[in-house]
């Protein structure tokens, strides 16, 4: 039996217009069906200067194989982003390589020389960033975001029921730490700092042993299982947005920790170019948007994921944790 | 840098049996050292006949490609793990394949003619499995696992603070649901039943919509997040313990589902052979062990992934979810 394809085709032809405007069927649209009956006016547009374009060598085919970066915007890891934006302009990036896949884990792409002779030399002007950085405090105004991280402003999601959808989370300490959607990003936040969160596909900067924090220059994003554990340890600066199983579905290395070994290197993929969205030499520029995490669709997008009722389903969960509640984002068709 | 790498290199390096009679530096031994330093006696070995040993077409390379599956045992899923072994012992997978990749999902093998013309008949003496199997009773004794699935059996590992560790689970409603390690599964348990749950590598069986609660002979994998809204809602009939990476770095489909569409057929992955661990014809045969969850090390393991205090680490979560404390599986050096 096809199974799995079989019930997703079955609840894939409920999504009908009609059933939009049937409450009991409503109840019973899949996370997928609600996000595709948003309206317009609840999807965000990313700016094209939060893109990243990271074009890797052609697969064996000859197919291109570009992956789409968004950078994190304010109040979280700017001085990161800004080393990552100096470093992509400057066309560093270009012919530097994934270096490490690691199964359950992460993926890594940076300078295959990197501390050793013949590494590539850095531009100028790189921050040099502090731990504390890891965090961002909750009540400075967010620059570029639409409401500060405060839980005032999470109070507004509070309204949507959002929360009774994430009932705990194991990495965050009750009463005082939980997980919240802002801004279209998952974070964790206490009464006085909010950081964002280890999910399927962030990506964050690799760095050395403490205090070292990264210099933007290391990249890595995960393909597994959330490792929560690194969060305020390590900084994330972004997620995929378009072309994850380009990297997802690399080889594994066989070295400690998934770097390729000595004798595996020739499966190093080579980055050709990084690019930002909007100083791409090519028209249309990329543009992608994301379902507001203060929507009512988001909202019921929630409540669906932690309360699977669509037909194939039996027993509805109660609950989700914030990483199995990805944020939709999709590409926004240009003519 | 390196960076995580080097990080790494030098917390292994610490992993000295200087080191492990000193309790201050004990305290900081990774989650990977403490595995390391177990003793013998903490392992327990996995018997051959819950072993399934699937072999893959050879890649590009002609490097073999071996996945390696230990089946779920007694109170859970038995009735599909029978037919698995029925199908297996038939020779029923032979010249099956891969013919789902979705990324952050699963990858799904099967017949890939099911339910249409041509389709491989299915052998004798399948047995139609109940959907009240998902989960097992928690007070029926458990055959061939060392305790039965009872409140006591696991305040055994309570007493060994192993529950602290998982301090909140956001599918299970506290008080009277939690999750829990038996016997060396993740599982979640309450007052009545406990039942398997939907960690990265974990190997459930394909199904179409509800009552059908599938045979067996579509089987899927888990390559990305925890799925855990599928706990309960499909059936859990074991783990891959070796060879993963062969699965979920296959090419993703792009039909819905990630079930590969009409035009990249050519992608499927063909299985050559599946046999049981104990029927190979291949001497030695394989040999698998994990590290008893009852056991002080797996304890202190539990403790580390929470609290991870080796030097890369800054802020330790205090906590920790189920699927990011997996299981430590290895297989018996055979001369």
């Amino acid at each position: 039996m096809k199974n799995l394809l079989m019930a997703a085709a079955a609840t894939i032809s409920l999504a009908s217009p009609i059933h939009a405007q049937d409450e009991a069927a409503e109840a019973f649209l899949s996370p997928g069906e609600i996000v595709e009956q948003a309206a317009p006016e609840e999807w965000v547009a990313i700016p094209a200067e939060e893109l990243l374009v990271m074009d890797l060598t052609p697969d064996r085919e000859g197919n291109a194989r570009r992956v789409i970066i968004q950078l994190m915007p304010a109040p979280f890891s700017q001085g990161w982003v800004e080393n990552i934006k100096t470093l992509t302009r400057s066309g560093w990036f270009d012919g530097t390589a994934v270096i490490r896949v690691q199964d359950n884990y992460v993926v890594q792409w940076g300078d295959p020389a990197a501390d050793e002779e013949g590494a590539k030399p850095l531009p100028e002007g790189l921050k040099v960033m502090e731990e504390s950085e890891y965090s961002a405090s909750t009540h400075i105004r967010t620059i570029g975001s639409p409401a500060p991280v405060t839980y005032e402003s999470l109070r507004k999601r509070d309204e949507l029921r959002l929360e009774q959808w994430l009932p705990s989370d194991p990495y965050s300490r009750a009463p005082f730490q939980g997980v919240k959607f802002h801004a279209g990003w998952p974070v964790a936040i206490d009464e006085t700092q909010a950081w964002p969160v280890h999910c399927y596909g962030m990506v964050g900067v690799g760095r050395g042993m403490s205090p070292n924090t990264g210099d933007g220059s290391s990249l890595y994003t995960v393909i597994g299982h959330a490792p929560r554990h690194l969060d305020r340890n390590i900084a994330l600066v972004g997620r995929i947005v378009e072309g994850m199983e380009h990297l997802s579905s690399l080889p594994r290395g066989h070295g400690p920790l998934g770097f390729y070994a000595d004798d595996e290197l020739d499966k190093r993929t080579e980055i050709v170019a990084v690019r930002m969205g909007n100083e791409l030499e090519e028209f249309p520029q990329p543009q992608f948007e994301y379902l507001s995490t203060e929507s009512e669709s988001f909202a019921k997008y929630a409540e669906a994921r932690a309360n699977r009722r669509d037909p194939f389903f039996i027993i509805p969960a109660g609950g989700a944790d914030i990483c199995n509640i990805p944020v939709p984002i999709r590409a926004v068709p240009t003519e």
